[in-house]
């Protein structure tokens, strides 16, 4: 690429418009786009700093220069959107204007029209193969902790036995599968039950010890930013901010590695919110192949949006659900572009993993249901209760879990991470295998609580003995529960109270571990317990007021299984705050369109419930307790201040604000500046008594010009540094021609004139602004810095860093923690 | 509500926090909420101008005054949404101040904070039962175009019919109905099958005629606003324009009859368009119902958003892509709270359709599929091709429809609209009658392409003798194709070329019309056909290499069903550009969850393709045509040029800049200014020699002031008006202390002191700032007007509409027929 743009440049008129490599730092390609117009001819007692020849150099060293990119910011840095996205359209400008130049360029050009569709169409693919081979890998070692196949030790249950089968064609129905062999078969030493069970319990608790500590040990020693689902850390980054590594190759791969091992550990956790992270990780590495992409934080921040849906669209199959999930709870910057094409990279993922298949059920929708009868009026009052509910959950779990980790954070918990999680797991192995709820996955789990029961089941929880085969396809609401049901509704109930207690310990430790799935699944057995309370009360009081109108003797009328569903829905919504998203999730897991109603009644309810105790999800919770600098783009903040109470530095200490004048200060003068101070960005004024705003100049830019005087030049602490360029001088003297003399500057003195470096265009507020207009204009501009004036003087400077503390402050609590950008 | 306001004012302090009526002037509000800690306290030499009084009075006159709200903003002028939600939080946090006080202002701060919800629940509800009655009122009217039902005329053929039978229980079965009569029947003269034809012929045309007259007479008459979907107008109105009695009530009525006549008539259009407009008409007219969004443009919006999306909702019974409709297509101004209160309109408009069940299927899904096979990977290649010739049919639709409209407003067409309506519907009503596909109503005619044949289906589409009857529920789709479906092929074809060719000249008559289903129609038209053929060649080639992996002898491979539903989803995709959600309205109206990648394929090609011939979908192409004020807030502009080459006055006239001094300025300077310049809105600078920004007046306080002034005192025109309150004075001397004595104004002259129509936070950008930047500035804040400085000195003023004008030249297009504000 840099071939490329080198080979125009020479052979381009020296002069021509648009002098300067678009790859090079921000300000000083803002300042050739704000005057494009105004090549810099160099007088003879005027030298004009040209970058364009320190620049190269650089970018020559190498194509792919990644360094360079990430010199850009530091880490922990807040980016500047703005000049960002400007960076990228004067960048494009630059390729169009060459188009008509050759043929190659013409290619180059709809390359980089493509690029977005080519790089999330990679993401897409990459994350949909990386979520078939966790699936298949989770099931194998799953699996591992019940038995093995001694033939062929690389297959799970399902494909040895299937494998065993196909040898010997004779027994294919029955049940008995030769080739697996369960771990007190294998050691084949206790004959009585009870040894059995024991043997089975022991090495269960042992591989599920092993896998966890392996889980936890990866994440320790290779990549710290793989543990936890990722979301919060994600929902910071894109909304501006660096996290340098979180998004890597290493943490991608620990966090695939580990989260297969810590699914199957059996830990109350789920996998699928971690698929975002993964997904992001995929988003990053492939925007490093197109520099539009990767040299450009704000535009790879497109790429991550898209990436986000596509994690949640290969998690659960839901590509729309993805996409909304992406708009509604990740992304901070989402253009209309960027909508589109997260729906095709989420359609991709969704795609691939369907062709791996790794549901195994032969449906594209994970969770399908089916049911035999539609939902009755008087089931809006189980349903809202179910959502009262979820948000009631929601509001527990946020806040145990903040506490917990609080607790983790500040005591010496935090020290001991490996014992934790092998404790954990220990503790968790223990008592799940006791219960068969429990002991199998969450995701089976919730999806036999989802399932209607049909005629065939004869589980405990289809347990209806004086059913009658009404529809000849279910037997599920029609007679008494039988004992079974009622056996099946302890379990159940256990099953609750053990996940619900584990979970909020487990959420937090350091292995990969989402949220999404323990909260379906706590949900989905509230949602089962109260449907089949219903269901019988319903059965037992046929004439009763609420009933009698949709039920009677010969009718099913109540599905427990749909309340699983709407009670999975509320809690999730309870916990993560999701609206929209959260009923289009639900609805392309299950595939019941017609379920609308009560899925979205039970997730508004849980929302206001949940709300009435903790604004906003889990995620956000997240973010406040580990200080990200995350300025929330949905909140509405209610301030009555102004720009004036925010802008530093403060009245009361005026003189400490740095700025540089236009053309009064001195190499020294300036040198003594950055000496002093440490800022990212110094304002330019017209001259200490005339704090007029001109613009603004990044520190990089200066320290470099200063460097590089410094080798060719000497006596140099007296040549005045002027932010000018010729035209712009001209331009300036005509207007200010009433009061000023046309020459301003005496010829006693040399002059060194860094136009180039100013950014003319800086952002500017009055002082009597209202810090909600102020939040505004740095939300949705995703602006870092901007100036604050009264009556056109300079008073002071607002950072992002400002906002977030002045916000903070004002709900009263404390900012030590949070990491704020220089 | 005011009564509550002035007790409380009387009774609390006189000098307390926030002394200003909320429902003032906004720039009075606003100067008070930017320094509300600075009370006036009146001087003994200067005289403090107070509005409490003026707008007390006002506020007084009645407590649901709309015209004070209405005074506001003149018609066809753009909001300023920034200083409007300003308004609005200050207004909230007068209320919330006030909760400590009594009982009865709790009550009535939830009463402000529910009441969002409770007026969406309202629109919803409205909403639904409009739509429920247009569908019950369109099935009726066009059953009359056939024939009566003699004993009850309000009855429909099927209620008629249904009637009927209940009466006689003995022939239920029978297809005879003895109290529907059709024309023959009832006049009975003709008993010969040409003579009967003939009649129904002509009753066809005679009543089709008669409906559009009456439909072109009272839009013409009571409402010209009810033409059209209006969708184009409720973009711009939500882009931040006013357009008064848009959306007025006598719009709503005149546009519900209007479209049932228009639909009954036979014309080729649908009435899904207008329910948008119908549904923000209800949510204007309940806003005003709740003044915190009835007296607020910028609020208003909030409400209007979640209105089309039950618009949509309604239409389609399609909640979430309702949502997203609003989302994506109308929306300008959509905060996240909307977003969720969108979902709730939504959903209850569609639950209070279903319950009246207009739809009459028993489905919740108005276009139900239920196909026995899944889509093939070879279907992908007719897929593209469908979507390829949406986005050619979308191209070729919106450039003729553009001509054809712009051709009627230039040419003395335009003069004779009710002929037009009259000729067309002859002309339809005559070419429509003769081809069965057309006769029946559109909405009839998708769902029975998009159905799949069944066994026991006998008409012509599903003529397939040799089909084995595989599945035992299908037999469309394995044998040849019988004489039947040739015939059908042809029909369809005919029907396809007269709906091409009349809807291109249908949108855009003067009567209520929306282009959603015609639009549909056509793709499914050509969806079935290509789908027929596509099932045809794979029959007769079952070893061609493209169909050998997926069709057999024994299997159904191809549903020309499907064809036409991806059809549909193409041609309204090439038509709207709508992207994610059109796919979502799809699968709503289809319950096809399984069929969202060849939805998806089909709708992205579409998009594609027909943004390679015209950008932008229909409703962009008429704002543009109408010259709205719209300013996108999608597409991505790509300018060179910066904020000095757009403001006014343009350089080279600098002399023309109207602004008002801080205090320097006298009574007749002032009221000389008012009545040289028109301008909504004057700067206020320090001095003339130093045109630095101190705030911003608008033009209307500045004239009550003048007036009341002028009422009670005398020699006035040497007086000085001064632009500071004293407060200010004191702080701004305090900051100039270096240059300027303490005491800068003279005692020789009386002065007014105005500084509370101040705003003092107005928006600046510097003149070399990009105009992308600005852009993105108004479209984010929904700015009016921004002032452009250069060093801190006033330059001139870039409103939104020089940025539409400067847009417009840069797309090199005429300007002259735009509505512009002042």
């Amino acid at each position: 690429m840099n071939k490329e743009y080198n080979t125009v440049r020479t052979t381009s008129n020296e002069q021509s418009f648009l002098p300067i490599n678009p790859f090079a730092e921000p300000t000083t390609t803002m300042s050739s786009t704000t005057n494009p117009n105004h090549p810099h001819i160099g007088d003879d007692d005027m030298i004009d700093i040209d970058f364009r020849n320190t620049t190269n150099e650089k970018l020559n060293s190498g194509v792919m220069n990644v360094d360079l990119v990430n010199t850009r910011y530091d880490d922990f840095q807040t980016i500047d959107w703005l000049k960002d996205l400007m960076r990228d359209r004067f960048r494009h400008r630059l390729l169009r204007a060459k188009t008509r130049q050759s043929f190659l360029n013409k290619i180059l050009m709809y390359h980089d029209a493509w690029s977005g569709w080519l790089c999330v169409l990679l993401v897409g693919l990459s994350a949909g193969v990386i979520a078939g081979v966790i699936d298949i890998g989770t099931n194998w070692i799953s699996h591992l902790k019940h038995g093995i196949c001694l033939n062929a030790f690389w297959l799970n249950r399902e494909q040895c036995c299937w494998a065993s089968r196909n040898l010997q064609y004779t027994n294919v129905n029955t049940e008995e599968c030769t080739e697996w062999f369960t771990w007190p078969q294998v050691f084949g030493t206790y004959k009585t039950g009870a040894g059995q069970f024991l043997l089975s319990y022991i090495m269960y608790i042992f591989w599920s010890t092993i896998f966890a500590s392996f889980a936890v040990l990866l994440v320790k020693v290779f990549a710290p930013y793989a543990c936890g689902s990722g979301i919060p850390e994600i929902k910071t980054i894109l909304g501006g901010f660096i996290i340098r590594g979180y998004l890597g190759k290493w943490t991608l791969l620990i966090k695939s590695i580990g989260m297969m091992c810590a699914t199957s550990a059996g830990l109350i956790l789920g996998k699928e919110g971690p698929f975002v992270h993964i997904a992001c990780c995929c988003g990053n590495i492939f925007s490093y192949l197109f520099p539009k992409y990767g040299r450009n934080e704000a535009k790879k921040r497109e790429i991550l949006s898209a990436a986000a849906a596509a994690g949640v669209s290969v998690a659960f199959g839901a590509p729309i659900g993805g996409v909304l999930f992406s708009l509604e709870e990740i992304s901070y910057y989402f253009p209309y572009k960027t909508l589109w094409r997260s729906f095709f990279c989420a359609m991709v993922g969704a795609l691939v993993v369907r062709s791996i298949n790794p549901y195994g059920n032969g449906h594209d929708i994970q969770f399908s249901i089916d049911y035999s009868v539609p939902w009755a009026s008087f089931e809006m009052i189980p349903f809202i209760l179910l959502g009262i509910l979820g948000g009631l959950w929601g509001a527990f779990f946020i806040k145990t879990n903040i506490w917990w980790c609080r607790f983790r954070k500040n005591s010496r918990l935090g020290q001991y991470t490996i014992l934790e999680v092998v404790g954990l797991a220990l503790i968790t192995a223990s008592i799940i295998y006791l219960n068969p709820y429990t002991r199998m996955s969450m995701s089976e789990l919730i999806k036999r609580l989802v399932s209607q029961c049909r005629v065939e089941d004869m589980i405990d929880l289809c347990d209806y003995p004086n059913s009658q085969f009404v529809t000849g396809k279910s037997k599920g609401s029609v007679g008494l529960a039988g004992p079974g049901v009622h056996r099946a509704i302890w379990q159940l109930f256990f099953a609750l109270i053990v996940q619900v207690a584990l979970v909020t310990f487990t959420i937090g430790v350091k292995v990969p571990s989402g949220l999404i799935i323990p909260s379906m699944s706590i949900g989905a057995i509230t949602g089962r317990i109260i449907g089949i309370i219903t269901e019988q009360l319903a059965i037992q009081n046929p004439s009763f007021i609420l009933f009698r109108h949709d039920c009677s003797k010969e009718e099913n009328c109540v599905t427990p299984a749909l309340y699983a569903i709407v009670g999975a829905c509320a809690f999730l919504g309870g916990v993560s705050k999701m609206t929209i998203s959260l009923v289009v999730i639900m609805f392309e897991l299950t595939g019941g369109l017609t379920y609308i109603v009560p899925l979205m009644a039970a997730a508004m309810t849980a929302k206001w419930i949940g709300d009435g105790f903790v604004r906003g999800g889990i995620y956000d919770a997240h973010i406040e307790l580990n200080g990200y600098p995350f300025l929330d783009n949905k909140e509405e903040f209610n301030l009555t201040t102004t720009a004036e109470e925010v802008m530093r530095p403060r009245p009361e200490q005026r003189s400490a604000l740095a700025f540089l004048t236009q053309s009064t200060m001195t190499f020294a003068d300036v040198e003594n500046l950055l000496k002093e101070t440490t800022h990212t960005l110094y304002p330019v004024v017209v001259t200490r008594e005339q704090p007029y705003v001109v613009g603004q100049v990044l520190r990089r830019d200066l320290q470099i010009v200063l460097k590089s005087q410094k080798m060719h030049r000497y006596r140099l602490s007296s040549t005045v540094i002027q932010f000018t360029t010729t035209s712009e001088a001209t331009l300036n003297s005509d207007f200010e021609s009433d009061n000023q003399p046309e020459q301003q500057l005496t010829a006693n003195s040399e002059v060194i004139r860094v136009g180039n470096l100013l950014d003319q265009a800086p952002i500017i507020v009055t002082d009597q602004t209202p810090m909600e207009t102020v939040i505004d204009l740095f939300r949705k501009l995703g602006l870092r810095q901007a100036f604050v004036t009264r009556n056109g003087r300079l008073r002071g400077i607002i950072t992002k860093k400002d906002i977030l503390r002045h916000i903070q402050q004002m709900s009263s609590h404390n900012s030590e923690a949070t990491y704020f950008d220089n």
